[in-house]
């Protein structure tokens, strides 16, 4: 198994901001990999598929390779989302990225502590902010190995 | 707080092969953004590092902010390294990668259960080895934000 560039990423956003979904959406189209994201505005309809609840019971989809989360969404939190996905045996080990605008302290502090695999702040200057997405695709498609469940493979 | 590019990393590599450890410090000079990094041979000695114990009990030395570890190792393996890691409250959160030639399921799997934060299989072409090396210290060092006891701002 060679883990550079072979694989598809299959990506869950949850991002409750337009303008931020948007960027990300445009910055996957133009690294152009055949990168698929899911985006959900809301923490609790992702919850809902990836434990295959609610109007997903019956039409489960399949795991991604990887959730990008926003930390400060209406509803439910990312914290929230993310302690649920780390309760369930079935997402437990799925990687996921917090990806906020917050640099606070304790919510890095927190985050750990839920057990997130990596904090990232979203940069506020445009052009950083695009490279960030870029750099993040690229990492958790071609260095990082996620456990078999999370893989998609050509 | 920018996340990109303003601070200088210190690594914490645990790897036993001579060889591994040389093209990671090569590496290291070459992207010469003054990263340091601090290598043990043994798994044991970082651990003592890590917890202030042993020769390190009286002259403990800073926290990393990320720790790079091999799986297949003498006396202690990675796994029983990151276990110890996430068990003492001083170091709970601190980011874990393990870099290693495995790419089996089982160490893949156990790994993330045992809450690491990525898990990097080595390539085997030099190349692209030494490609992920780069993209692996320039992730956590731009990307990535560590909580604060794990963070050197310039």
């Amino acid at each position: 198994m060679e883990p550079i560039g072979e694989r598809r990423l299959e990506i869950l956003l949850i991002e409750d901001n337009q303008n931020d979904v948007e960027l990300f959406l445009n910055v996957v189209d133009w690294i152009n990999m055949g990168d698929q994201v899911r985006v959900f505005l809301d923490g609790r309809e992702a919850l809902d598929y990836l434990h295959k609840k609610g109007i997903y019971k019956d039409n489960p989809g399949s795991l991604p390779s990887v959730v990008f989360i926003d930390l400060k969404m209406p509803l439910i939190s990312g914290h929230e989302v993310l302690k649920s996905i780390r309760k369930d045996k079935r997402t437990k080990t799925l990687p996921v990225v917090v990806f906020t605008s917050s640099d606070q302290e304790s919510d890095i502090g927190e985050t750990y502590k839920c057990g997130v695999n990596s904090y990232v702040v979203k940069p506020v200057q445009f052009e950083k902010y695009a490279e960030t997405i870029r750099d993040l695709i690229n990492y958790w498609r071609n260095v990082n190995t996620p456990p078999e469940p999370f893989r998609q493979e050509e």
